[in-house]
C-alpha cells in the first residue's frame, strides 16, 4: 500500500473506504486476541495451526460424517446446499482439526474465516460477515446456525463450536464493520479512521464489479477454479450448490453460488506436464506462453474434430456433484491425437462443466440467459470465451477489468463509507457508478452449438455414469492409491 | 545381403535354405506376373495401387459388410475368427479397392500377402501359404475359403474374387516354395537352387523360434503391437480371436492368435505428444531414451500408486473386441499426475489388455500355464516385464534372441533344405536344434498381483461397458470427427 499510494501519487484523504475481499472458505485457529496459533513457537509444527486454505481437501471424512448425519437427522439446511457439504466448507475444516489435533482445537480460542480475520487486524474489532457464514457455515438469516444438538451428534466435543469459538453476530455485507486502526495507518499510509466494510468473498464482490445486481445474468469467475454467482428471487432448491444465501451478494436477493474445483488449474497441470519440447520451443522463439502456441493451433480444429472427450474433474467435482474423489477422465485418443487437440479438449470440458450448472439452475426455474465472464483467464484465451458460448449456447460479456474482485472489494468500501463521504448508500449505486460494462462479447456460433449439443450428451453421460454412482471406480482408485500410501 | 555375407564372411554355400517371415495381412495388387500396380506410371498416384500395410484400418465399412452377410447367411467359418473380421484382414482390403478404386481391382491380376509375394519374386514362382490364408483370408483345411455366393452377396464384382485373382491350392508352411532364382541369386550373392520354404508370419514363427511348440505356453510377439500365439489340441470358439489355423504355426496342432493393436506405439505416442522438456532434458544429459527415464521414475511407484487406469485402445482393440473403432482411455488424474504416473498406467493398460485375452483362452478351455515373450519391447524395459508378470499372475520368460521373427524364419528355411541337406525334416526338430530357451525370468509378486486383481477388475468394468454396447461413445465422437471432415 505504501508504495501504491507513493507510484500512483494518491492522497491517502482521497481514499474515502476500504473493502476487503478474500478467498472462502479459508479458515485458520486463533487466540482470543487474533493471534494465529501458527505464529506461535509451540505450534509452529503442528500442521492444523496453519491456515486452511479454500482448496484443502483433506476433510472429507469429516464432510462424509456432517453430511450422513444430517440426512440421518433430516436437517432442513441440507437442501439450501444442494443436498451435500463440501470439504472445503468451515465445518469440516474444523472439524478435522478437532479429529486429528484435538490440542490445537483446545487452543483455539477463535475459528475464523480469514476474510474476517484480516478486517479484525486492519480495524483492531473482531466482525464475522454474513457471506461466507452463508456460504461456507451453513447460517442463514432465517434460522442461524444449526442447533448445538446437530454439532453434538457429530462430535460431544463439537457441540458447542459456535459458541465457544464463532458467533452468532453476523454482519451483513454492504455494513461497516469498523475504521482503520491506528496500526494499520502505521503499517500502510492511509488515514486512521478510514471506514472499512465488512469482509466478503473474491468471487462474490465480483457481481456489481461487473454490473449484475438483478437476476437472469450468470457471473462466471474464471481462473485456477470457476466460481458461479446467479441471483434469485426466491429461495429454491438447486441440485448440487455451493450455496444459497439470502443477502449474500447483492442485498435484497438470494444469492446462489456454484463452482468448479479446476479450470486453469487443469490447463497449466496439462502446460506443466504433458507439452513436448517442441511447443516450449516454438513459444520461446516467439516470446510468447506455451498457452499461446497451444491456442493457436487448438483454434484450427473445428469442434469435434479431435474426437476426444474429457470430464474437468482433476481436482473433484463441486457442482453439482459435490464430491472431491471424482479425478479427471479423457477418451477418445489414438496415434494420431496431438497436444493442441487435448488442449482443446478440457477447455471443452470445462465449459460442459459449466452447462452441467446452467442446466441444473434452469431446472429448478432459476433463467440464465446471459453470462457475463471475469477473473484471471478470460481476457488472455479467445478461443476459451467463443467455445463457452458455443457450447452454453448463450452471448458472452467479458467484463472490462480484470481485476474484478479489486473492483468489486472497493464498490464495498465506498458502501462502508456512505454518500455523505463521497461514497455510495447502497451496493447496486456503487455498481451503477463504479463499473464499466464489458465490450467484447462473444456470440454462440449455431453450427459450433450444434456438434457441441452431441458432444454435451455424450458428456453428461458419462458425468452421470461416473458421477452418479453407476461406476464408482474413481473413488476406488483413491483408496487403492491411499491403500499404498499406508504400506 | 551381399553386405550380410561380406561382413560375415559366411560361405553362400552354407545356406542350405531360406525362409521368409513377413507382417500380415500386408497386401498389393498385381499383374499376371507380379508387377506391383503402384509401380506402373498410369496407377503411381493411385493409393490402391500401393501395398495395404497391416495396421490399414479404412476399410472398416468393408469389414462391417462382411460381418453382417455373414451373420445374416449364418456362415460356419465366422466362429473360427471370434465371431468378427477384422478390418485389417484381405477380404476387408480387397473389397475396399473394389469400392473405391474399381479400376484398380479390374486391373489386379493377382492380389496377393506381400510374404507370398517376396518369395514369388525370390522363387519366379507363385505360391500361397497356409498361415496367411488361414488367419487372414477366411480359409481352413477343411472347408476352403468362403463360398462364391457368400462373397457375391458383398458385391456381384466380387463373387470370383479368389478364382480370379487367388489361388485355391495354398502350400502349408513348412513345406518348399521352390528354389533360389537366377535373378534373386544375382541380386543377393545366394546360391542358385537353394530351397526357399513357403512364406510365414513374422509372429507366428516366432513361437518355434523360442521353442515353443506344444499347448499351454502362450508365446506373446511384444513390439509397437503385441500378437498372440496359442496352440491347441482342438478347435475351440474363442472369444474375439484373430483366428485358429489348423497347422497354422506347428504342423499337427490348432494355432489360435490374438493381438492388441498397439503397445509400444502407445508408449511411443506418449513419448512423442505428452513428455515435457525436463525428462529430455535429463534423457540428454545422461545420454540415454526418453522412455529410461520413465521407467526409472514409474519403477518407483508402488502398484496402483499413480492412481490411475487406462485401456489400452489407441489403435483400436483387436483382441477380444475386434472393433477399430474403439479409442483409449486414461482416467483418475489429479492436479498432482505426473508424466511417469501415466507412462506406468499406460503400461499396465496393456498389461490387463493381455490378462483379457488369457482370460478368454481359458475360459474356452485352453490352459495358459507360462507365457514366453519376444519381440522388440521385452529385453529393453525391465519394468515392462514385471508389470506383465505381476499383472498376469504367471512366470514370464524371455527369449534370448531379439530377432525371433529371423530365427524362426531360419528355421522353416532349414525344414525346406530337410535333414538329408544339413537341415530338419520338421519345424519341430529345428526349433529343438535351433532355439536356446531364454534365460531371464521374471515371478509375480504376490502382493502386487493382489493390487493389479482389484485394478483388472475396475478395467474389466470399463472395457465392458465401453467395448460391450453399453456406451457407444467412442464410436459416436468417431462419426462425429468424421463429419468434420467432409464438411
Amino acid at each position: 500500500m505504501p508504495r501504491l499510494l507513493a507510484t500512483t501519487g494518491i492522497d491517502p484523504s482521497d481514499v474515502i473506504g476500504i473493502g476487503v475481499g478474500f478467498t472462502s472458505c479459508t479458515m485458520l485457529p486463533t487466540t482470543a486476541d487474533g493471534t494465529p496459533l501458527c505464529l506461535l513457537e509451540a505450534f509452529r509444527r503442528r500442521p492444523h495451526a496453519w491456515v486452511k486454505l479454500w482448496k484443502h481437501h483433506a476433510a472429507q471424512p469429516e464432510a462424509d460424517l456432517i453430511n450422513e448425519v444430517a440426512a440421518a437427522r433430516g436437517e432442513p439446511w441440507l437442501d439450501r446446499y444442494g443436498g451435500k457439504i463440501s470439504s472445503e466448507w468451515f465445518f469440516a475444516k474444523s472439524l478435522q482439526i478437532l479429529h486429528e489435533d484435538p490440542e490445537i482445537y483446545e487452543r483455539a480460542d477463535r475459528l475464523i474465516e480469514a476474510a474476517d480475520w484480516v478486517v479484525w487486524q486492519l480495524t483492531g474489532t473482531e466482525t464475522r460477515n454474513n457471506c461466507t457464514a452463508g456460504y461456507k457455515a451453513i447460517w442463514s438469516k432465517r434460522d442461524g446456525f444449526p442447533s448445538n444438538a446437530y454439532f453434538a451428534a457429530l462430535d460431544a466435543r463439537f457441540e458447542h463450536v459456535v459458541d465457544e469459538k464463532m458467533s452468532r453476530t453476523l454482519v451483513p455485507i454492504g455494513s461497516r464493520a469498523g475504521e482503520w486502526s491506528e496500526r494499520a495507518a502505521a503499517w500502510t499510509g492511509l488515514r486512521t479512521g478510514t471506514p472499512v466494510a465488512v469482509a466478503n468473498v473474491d468471487a462474490h464482490v465480483s457481481a456489481p464489479a461487473v454490473q449484475v445486481t438483478t437476476p437472469g445474468t450468470m457471473v462466471v469467475i474464471m481462473g485456477t477454479s470457476n466460481c458461479h454467482i446467479l441471483l434469485g428471487d426466491a429461495l429454491v432448491t438447486v441440485e448440487g450448490m455451493c450455496g444459497v444465501v439470502e443477502d449474500g451478494v447483492i442485498p435484497g436477493f438470494f444469492g446462489y453460488e456454484a463452482g468448479q474445483s479446476a479450470v486453469g488449474d487443469i490447463f497449466g497441470w496439462f502446460v506443466e506436464n504433458c507439452v513436448p519440447p517442441t511447443y516450449y520451443e516454438a513459444a520461446t522463439k516467439r516470446g510468447v506462453v506455451v498457452h499461446q502456441i497451444l491456442e493457436e493451433e487448438a483454434s484450427r480444429l473445428q469442434p469435434g474434430q479431435h474426437g476426444l472427450l474429457a470430464l474437468d474433474w482433476w481436482n473433484g467435482n463441486r457442482s453439482i456433484l459435490v464430491d472431491v474423489e471424482l479425478t479427471g477422465l479423457l477418451l477418445g485418443m489414438t496415434l494420431a491425437t496431438t497436444p493442441p487437440d487435448i488442449y482443446r479438449a478440457l477447455i471443452e470440458a470445462t465449459a460442459f462443466g459449466t452447462r452441467v450448472i446452467i442446466d441444473a439452475f434452469e431446472t429448478a426455474g432459476l433463467k440464465v440467459a446471459e453470462i457475463v465472464v471475469c477473473g484471471g483467464l478470460p481476457q488472455r484465451n479467445k478461443l476459451l470465451m467463443q467455445i463457452y458460448a458455443d457450447v452454453t449456447g448463450r452471448e458472452l460479456t467479458v467484463a472490462t477489468s480484470t481485476q474484478t474482485p479489486a473492483l468489486g472489494s472497493a464498490m464495498f468500501g465506498a458502501v462502508a463509507a456512505g454518500a455523505q463521504f463521497g461514497g455510495y448508500d447502497s451496493i447496486v449505486d456503487a455498481s451503477q457508478r463504479m463499473a464499466r460494462s464489458g465490450q467484447e462479447r462473444y456470440l454462440p456460433i449455431a453450427r459450433h452449438h450444434d456438434v457441441y449439443d452431441a458432444l454435451y450428451r455424450e458428456y453428461l453421460r458419462l458425468h452421470d455414469y461416473l458421477g452418479h454412482g453407476s461406476n464408482d471406480v474413481m473413488r476406488r482408485l483413491k483408496e487403492i492409491q491411499f491403500g499404498t500410501r499406508t504400506e
